[in-house]
């Protein structure tokens, strides 16, 4: 079966998922999974559809959509092929590290053509599993000329989203608008709280008794941008601020690799710098 | 706003959600809501619409919606109008207590007409929130009369379904069927685990490190009905069977709430023993 | 059994425990649970004595254990006797109602004198459970006449510890200081973020995944006081703000009533604005 | 600092404590963590100690301490060294690959002689890790031959404990009893529910709402032995059998570790075939 994923917005009006089925009934396709919810007069939509015998080949499917996307002034996400990820990562593994064993297990159906980091450590992970590696450091603390080399690696790999596995340097907003809501971070407290550095022991010093950690999409605004993911564990009067940092590496992996996964399978739409999450 | 709810589950087609969706368009409905999954051949669907200026009066709707039923051999349920809820509950009155405050918060928006137990304890909360509260104890160990008493309070009232809020007798076979899928249970243990009596007990005797309850749907096989709604919390080695006991209650109140909610809104349809909760 | 509690905090040094030990056993008590934990250079612990034929009088109890202290330079606190709790509520019922129902289900060991509210509305629920009720609205604004007003309602009553159940009045510094470290407010957010006023609306406004309550000390700095306990629980694009209020109140419920459980039981050390809570 | 720990059991009496700090006071130690319960007759004590300037030497511990043990007939366990854990593996590499991450980054502080696997796929994570693999597969069936094998690796390099990270092979009673309360499994369910193969099959049959997975003590008797740690993830309508699969090894990796360590820092009682697990 070839699963068709669209995602829809645009303002509410009646008609919309006639016309929407009516679409993809004509054209062949059968819906096997579709959510759907109104609020504030707006209108949002996932459907994913069998498209084995779709009439309209890809390639074309934005033309031919597009008359009906005008007419209830839809914006439209079509997606049909596997994307390609690229991963950047500095020192700590784990997240990487997961994910690549959740993207073997088949968990995670997407293409890894690159890891990149500003350190070396995450080599040899990376030849366990087979990816290519590029080591770019900073040098002369010179970010704009690391970016640019980042960028030169990307360009040619026909990169659908970036993500941050534990990447400790903030992007440039020239890099970001490059990959604007493509973009996946991963930050180790649960937002808004204890944003910038060392959130746990932020968390430790306010005797917190709950732990978290928050994926979202980067934006220029450190640490604001839309959340995708969060979850939380506990802590308790004998942890140290180190256990904090370990008990939450579980907490980071869980959230990111469900970020990455929704973000994966299209199930993201993001408004008013919030996103909604479809199941 | 009018909200009118359908719930369909019928073999996978092509073609069946443009055609629910030119159903209501045609009668001027606006699908404000909506979630449809397929699997193993089958297809469900939850739809939720604002039924202001729908042309069609609720009364003959079933019998106008018939054709389209019948052509995708589909099991429905249209629902529109505030539900009467019936309350069974013995001597422990969290749950009741629970449901009661949240009834007159307005999170759960039903109707409450009565509220029957084998025990007076609880007439004092009924009284509290103004619900008619009626005694019925089991005069003799004659668990058939005291039924028939029970379906006679219940039979004038119009009531759509009964909820269990820790009522400690087993309906019979006779009881259940004549309110098939609409009596809502809940057992003190996370099932399939510790069926039957004291399943806190039974918990600390394995030495399990969580223990959960369950919301079900009541049928003659006890504590095997429809999962509906689970939740856990830890347990320690200071707890006595006694706390889990205490601990267990704020659980069994949480997954009791959410499974009547759920039930009220119209998000579960019933299959192959278990059930699809719509989010 | 008579259960003799004992919090120490003091400088870590050796032979501490052997010389509190000792004092108990020479006294006759046996010690049924003990917590000891040193960090920082400071040594914390928590003892629980069977003082049923414990030789030292509770009146004469600190004066015995005066020298011993000294000796250490500790911070202690015996406990015997069932505690005085006051309850403040305004107009949202369910924290009171929710501690009300564990007292008398016996989970809150605790004696309650007396409810008072700036709202008349909890009056019905004292009276289902027997407890004298005082509405004490604010008039003309003079919240220091209203404040003055409740602690003549609380000083014959010799009052341990005062909870605020959702009482949605900033308590004067004054009237903090008469009772520091023993007044428990919950505040609806998953502090630190969201202090103030309409935390679930800012939630809903930052787009969180997951929202919380959090039950602290109240102190003159507004929802900055020590932590005692915190939980969560998740929220999905379809909740409205509304959905956050009616979901969190559950939460609310639960930090609540944990909270305190543990102060009543004497569970807790307040050290350098966070909190040592014992298991 | 050298941390010296102490776990003993006993029957409750008077003086217990006391006894305990005096030796350890004695000897030059100094307490940074106790924790004690007594109940059902029964004491039960953890205590960590400062032993850098323990004036007795490790190897007549036992001895020395063994006049106080039989005074008040003391199960007991003093535990000083670095520990030696042997893993044992199947096909499926997560929990090892979970396990070997958080021994790199030093958060299971034990030694890893080796690791053993009916199956070669696992050599290349051991041999990213640096650990020495095993290759011992059931030849023509015969467990009986390949559990020697695996014995005769083990016995020279002195293992503490073994864990069998998804080892999807039943050890023999006779096996077991060679390590007996030093073996622990992970289990693939919310244990007592879901016992034997395909758990989360059966889970998915069954339609409960929440998975969960269970790290025990393995014992002759299969997923009945003494359960350390569990821990539990929702799942949904959408999720099919193998998406329980995937979900739940996240939480394997969680309950797993969580055994693992607490074993390693000596902080389990194993009792009626239950566990105390201090914090």
């Amino acid at each position: 079966m070839t699963a068709l994923k669209l995602l829809i917005s645009c303002p509410d009006q009646k008609g919309i998922v006639y016309e929407l089925t009516k679409f993809i009934l004509e054209n062949d396709g059968n819906i096997i999974d579709s959510q759907q919810h109104s609020m504030d007069d707006k209108f949002f939509m996932r459907l994913e559809v069998d498209s084995s015998n779709f009439k309209i080949d890809y390639s074309s499917l934005e033309d031919k959509f597009k008359p009906l996307a005008d007419r209830f002034d839809m914006d439209f996400k079509f997606s049909l092929k596997k994307k390609n990820m690229a991963m950047l990562v500095s020192k700590h593994p784990h997240c990487l590290n997961d994910i690549l064993l959740k993207h073997k297990y088949g968990v995670i159906d997407v293409d890894i053509p690159v890891i990149i980091s500003n350190h070396p450590e995450a080599e040899e992970i990376a030849s366990l599993y087979g990816i290519e590696f590029h080591h770019c450091p900073i040098i002369d603390k010179d970010k704009v000329a690391q970016e640019a080399k980042i960028l030169e690696i990307l360009q040619p790999l026909d990169i659908d989203f970036i993500v941050m596995a534990r990447y400790m340097q903030i992007l440039s907003e020239d890099f970001i608008n490059q990959y604007s809501c493509n973009i996946i971070n991963v930050h180790h407290s649960f937002l808004p709280s204890f944003k910038g550095a060392n959130p746990y022991h932020q968390a430790y010093e306010k005797g917190v008794k709950i732990i978290g950690a928050t994926a979202h999409y980067a934006t220029a605004d450190l640490d604001m941008g839309p959340i995708i993911a969060q979850d939380v564990t506990t802590v308790n009067y004998k942890d140290s601020a180190n256990d904090y940092v370990s008990k939450g590496r579980d907490i980071e992996e869980l959230v990111f690799s469900r970020a990455i996964k929704a973000h994966n399978e299209d199930k993201i739409i993001v408004f008013d710098n919030k996103t909604i999450v479809f199941h």
